[in-house]
């Protein structure tokens, strides 16, 4: 009965963070169950030269950190806690920050320790045809290195890759800090195809439910609510991180870089706005479903009492010209069987005519013509 | 089934922004997909002289910039994004503020770039019998002149330029800011006829609910609905914005203009109040909707009981001395048949009388008078 | 089959504005569509004399501005403008003051304007059995004027004009003042009997739905609800209004009046809390509405069902021995008729108990009585 | 039809307050419509001595007024307005605050008039079986004494007098500040017991409309909300004047007496806690109730559709052989009826079998245990 | 009818708080009514050294308060006042946190009493299937010891014995602030089981209401929202508490643990996210519920209405050729009773027909299919 496009673990989506054992200490890394293999890419470049290539060993990485060419090192999927934790340890990451990436997902935040600025943020994939996941990606921005810690690999920096590059725009010029704000610009962009999705497909749904108000519709509206709740959740907090870039100073953020994040805090209020706009139309759906529930009922009702009400009288008659009285003296004229059809049939049309007065048959019609024409 | 009138796109106009490909580079020019022909008129006026022209070549505008006249660029339509991006160019416009300009819809704000004063706006036109839509407005107010950068073409500023044309109130002896603050007031009036569309329409659709309770109601009401929560996404940001022009320091803005600001805020501030107050209007009328539904509903299934409770024991009856036992002595007497009819009419007339009593016939009549009589 | 008594422009009078044209000047004067004919009264006091006259020419107003007496214009129906507009003038106002006033309703607000201190607030009235209309007031208080501008003319000022003309309380005493302060007191005052008439017909209504659930009580609801929504919008600005007056500092209002102004901050509050009070009832009786609806439902279709469920199979019975089979054995034998009708007897009885032993019949008393006694 | 113990003034109890005449001088005093007969009782005590009178003449206490023992006023009832202000007038109130004493209701608050500290509370009180009454008990804190003036005669006070008769605790010793202190704290916790009762009633109430869902329920359900908003509006605001109490210095309240008030604010904030979460419970009830109709709804028609689809098809084929055309060969046969009956057995029993099948019949019993047996 | 499992004294855990009597001096000692007996347990260590004894002599502890090594009481159980109170008085605490403590449940809260910290916190624990009890914690923390005084007795604190036990992690090297830190965490994680054990339970109700909607279903997401609300009620001031640990400078808290105090939180931040969300889904399920009972009902009058309207005009003209007019012509031909029944097959199959057309029979299978082609 459920379709099987629909994700059933849409409540697990919710809540997937492995919970640490109670008493735990804190810092303690618990990747999440299902967590996809590791791997680190790195990316190395100043104005002129650019170097690119996949970790192999991590002490590759180790003198790049120092040199004063932007170092990039983007790690995907967190199942390798281990070289996570060392790679941390190399770029001077607190233990807690470790913990924090590694245990996705955690609410996205921003903090300031001294040497580096750390970023959780959430982006958002279509995973199926009505299937959006939401995924923690990790930013961390030092003096001359950006670390980006995406749950799953995913080609959402591809772009940004391919303006490296080829020198596209400013980011070959500009600093860390500028491609830490490209980074951050391109998962708040994410968002975009979800919503598109979602719009598309409420827009469907509304026809469908004013027309047939199957289960199967009601069901996708609230497998909607869900997932505009799971990307509410992603996209909120993030906009408390964004005007925090924009409003604290910091010795890692030049000031041309905030006029970026600005940009970025603009989508991600558009977003939020276009967010709570499709949850209230959810909610709308789910009465508008209910109303036409009852619209129908009203229907079904109206045919059933239109036939018992002009049957079961004639019936009764029927019934009553069968009766076995010895003395009935109308059923020995001839005339009488006849008149018995005439009266019948005068009957049932003038109750037909008092329904069709009334607005009981034929009401569709009738009743939403005056609208349009008083106009 | 759908009422020709009411644009099936609703949904979509709530996400009209061609979304930036993800991982672009911020400051990208992406017109929106339907963006109409792009054309540019010119005003440039003091107290004493007023020249009036079409721009055919964007030199023309270029020696105006400096000079202490108050010049008014109003742009109308987007598609030529390299004409308007060499226009911002010429007047020293960051690329950002470029972008924000031609990617529109984007959230009405005010940004104060030292030399220029950048703010979007947005207005609301009736397009159709109940169709509303918005459009950004940018303004952008330099230290003598004034860009206005419409989404489509219109005649929203008509009236402005007629009392510069005719020197009608102190427009032309004030400075460019005055003009800035002319153009937001008239944007933001621009809501005015939405609003008492939109009021009529609801007044009408109350009595259409309460007598009629049809599908095309509920539509509508849900497209009211819809077109209310797209001017709440417009309105309530400008009065940040107004809010800003009012409180901040600028040295663009003279201090006399700010009252005039005040003067628009308080219509902005009405304006939020009306929307809000017909949101309300609109989630009442789809309770009384649904209320209307039983209530009808209780009225079919009140006629079904009285019809089924008054002939189904009388034709048990009927059917009884309908019968073919031998031995039943009531048959074969003379007077039992009359007395059959004697026995029923009596009972159906009792019944009705009680259903009477109840309410149940005749109720609607009876139930709303003492309510009257009380007072 | 809409009462009588309610006022069907119900939605219009919450926008009763007339909109300026878009584009017009800021400062246009638009005096309401139906503005009532202009009256001026005049009272000119000191603690020992009082002149009170109205006015005919305005020149007779112009020498009492200057005096050290309290002058106190009372202006009612704003329906010459160019009236009111010299007045303005005559005491110095600004152009958009003027136009505030003219141009009603405006929201309630208060602007300090060096010589004067400009109030709008808003009154209510009852003007028909179920009918609240609110109503622009606004104060102007000088150094040793007030002027006072009503929408309409009405008599909420005349226990004011009889404290002066009595010497009642210290209001001769004080000065202009403590005049302003008199007048927002009674124009507060003036919501009380408003709420009152609302409180009396929501109790009304509640018994009314429980018993009746006619659809003229959900219209009277819907109305009830209406009109809160306009003096929820009256009374919610005015809150601030007074919290500013209290607040903050200023030359033309003496620190003992205060004391007075929140004595009406604290009716105002109050107003709000009954008000917000009476929404949640209203929304709480249309929900009673609903449920009431579907008790009623209930109470049909158990008599439905009884009837059915009794009849049904005994008409199927007296059918069955209607048959006209050669060999039915049955019907030849004595006993069997009189078999027949104990059978059904005893049938229709059993039923019967069952249905009163699952609450179906009399569940109504039955139901209502353990949960008085439990206690 | 209404249960007796419910008190239908339910709405006017929101707004008991005798509403001033608009225009009315502020000061004037109007005790609520009902008050009580006013009587006043002294307490005198130091350390060492204490003495205890009901007030016949008011000159008895004002020599009490000045000496350094603690001083409490007790008035209970508000009729003698006349005692009341002379009562005031003697320990120096200002006109506002004995107006404020003797308009009862007013809304909780605090003022700091120099000499006095002036505190409207709240208490509440059950006064029937699920009838709750909030009172007004203004309390005024000087140097060396304390008026508390209640609007009825009650005894919430009585461990207070009894605790400074036996010298528990270390009222005797502390100053007026602690014995304020003492009153308030007995006031906020006199909301308990009524909060115990409404809980109780809740508690019964879900268990009725999950069984019962009758008229009489849903009317105590809207009953005890009504309760509940009477509580929050007396709790909510007395949580401000608490706060107040705790954070602004005041030369008459030492500063060990604040914990003592930290600890009341504590109790003020769980009981709007337990208030809040009651409002929660008793909408959800509204719609457990809802539901409960519908459940309901759906076994009634259930019941009328099992035995109409069994019995009126059968009906039908009882008629066809119950008519006298001619030719019926079947008619003719002997083993034509025993089949008829044979059919007539299986069909419905087949059917009893299909709607068990479904879940139609015995489904309340059916349709509950796999949810409890899948645990 | 109540399954055995679900605690029938839902509403009265919210509210379990033995009231205070009223005018009870502040500090009065309340236990619990059900308080589980007392026990004490010690730990006591410095990096090198740990002891750990089960109390049964309170002046066992008093010499180890002063000692530099960190001293942890953890007390279980609150029914013995006067240990817990004469516990107090050791360690120097004020009266009132003695009385905070006993009289169990407080509001979570943290008061600085410049020798020591005091933390009420609120842990969660799974009782049963379905059942979820919070649980007052207190924790006082000074500058060598730590209490934890626990309403109930449970294992919550077991991991962190281990961590002391075994010199995991740095506890055995910080200070008593750490341990504090610790406790709170594992007081705050606590919470994460009873929100996985909800969130299981949510995804399976969904199922259930879509597919039988019973009574039992909705009872149970009421009662999963009432765990809700008091999940919330005791995560809610937790997050308070925590931000103000985080925020407020205080020398017992050293800056590096306050890091640790952030991490919790961030749980508590995430707790409160998850536990909003279930509660939206709860309400979500019982607006499913309803719409699936409305959608069920409409299955029903379905079936009803398809019955009536084939058998019941079937039936009439079977009537009516049972009727026993002598003239009768149709009734004498051989062909007319094959006719009679040639005619009621084809009517009735027609109408099937028709009715499958409508969507009327078959539609739960027809209706959802499109849906699902669509796409």
């Amino acid at each position: 009965m459920v379709s099987d496009f629909i994700d059933q673990r849409g409540i697990l989506t919710v809540f997937r963070r492995t919970p640490p054992p109670a008493g735990s200490s804190p810092g303690t890394l618990l990747a999440p169950a299902a967590a996809e293999p590791t791997r680190m890419y790195v990316f190395d470049y100043t104005t002129e030269t650019a170097s690119e290539f996949e970790v192999s060993d991590l002490s590759d990485v180790l003198h790049l950190k120092d040199t004063a060419s932007v170092t990039w090192v983007d790690v995907q999927g967190l199942s390798d806690t281990t070289a996570i934790s060392r790679l941390g340890e190399m770029f001077g990451l607190h233990s807690l920050t470790i913990a924090d990436i590694v245990n996705a997902p955690a609410r996205p935040k921003v903090e300031d320790h001294d040497d580096y600025l750390f970023i959780i943020s959430s982006g958002a994939e279509i995973i199926g045809p009505l299937e959006i996941k939401t995924e923690q990606i990790s930013i961390i921005l030092g003096k001359h290195f950006v670390l980006s810690i995406q749950e799953r690999s995913g080609d959402n920096f591809e772009p940004i890759r391919n303006r490296i590059r080829q020198k596209q725009g400013m980011i070959r010029k500009a600093g860390a800090d500028h491609l830490a704000c490209a980074l951050l610009d391109a998962i708040i962009d994410s968002h975009y195809p979800c919503l598109e999705l979602i719009g598309d497909r409420l827009e469907d749904l509304e026809d469908d439910i004013l027309e047939h108000s199957d289960k199967e519709s009601l069901r996708q509206v609230y497998h909607l609510r869900r997932q505009l709740i799971a990307l509410r959740r992603s996209i909120w907090p993030q906009r408390e991180v964004l005007s925090y870039l924009i409003r604290e100073e910091n010795k890692l953020l030049k000031k041309p870089v905030r006029a970026y994040f600005r940009d970025s805090y603009d989508h991600c209020v558009q977003i939020i706005d276009v967010t709570e706009t499709f949850r209230e139309m959810c909610s709308d759906l789910s009465d508008v479903y209910l109303s036409s529930l009852s619209n129908r009922m009203n229907e079904i009702m109206k045919v059933l009492t239109v036939i018992s009400t002009i049957f079961i009288p004639l019936s009764f008659f029927a019934g009553v010209y069968g009766m076995n009285f010895r003395h009935m003296p109308e059923l020995e004229l001839t005339w009488t069987y006849p008149l018995f059809w005439i009266l019948t049939i005068t009957c049932a049309l003038s109750m037909l005519v008092l329904f069709r007065r009334c607005g009981w048959i034929g009401s569709s019609a009738s009743g939403g013509t005056p609208v349009k024409n008083r106009k």
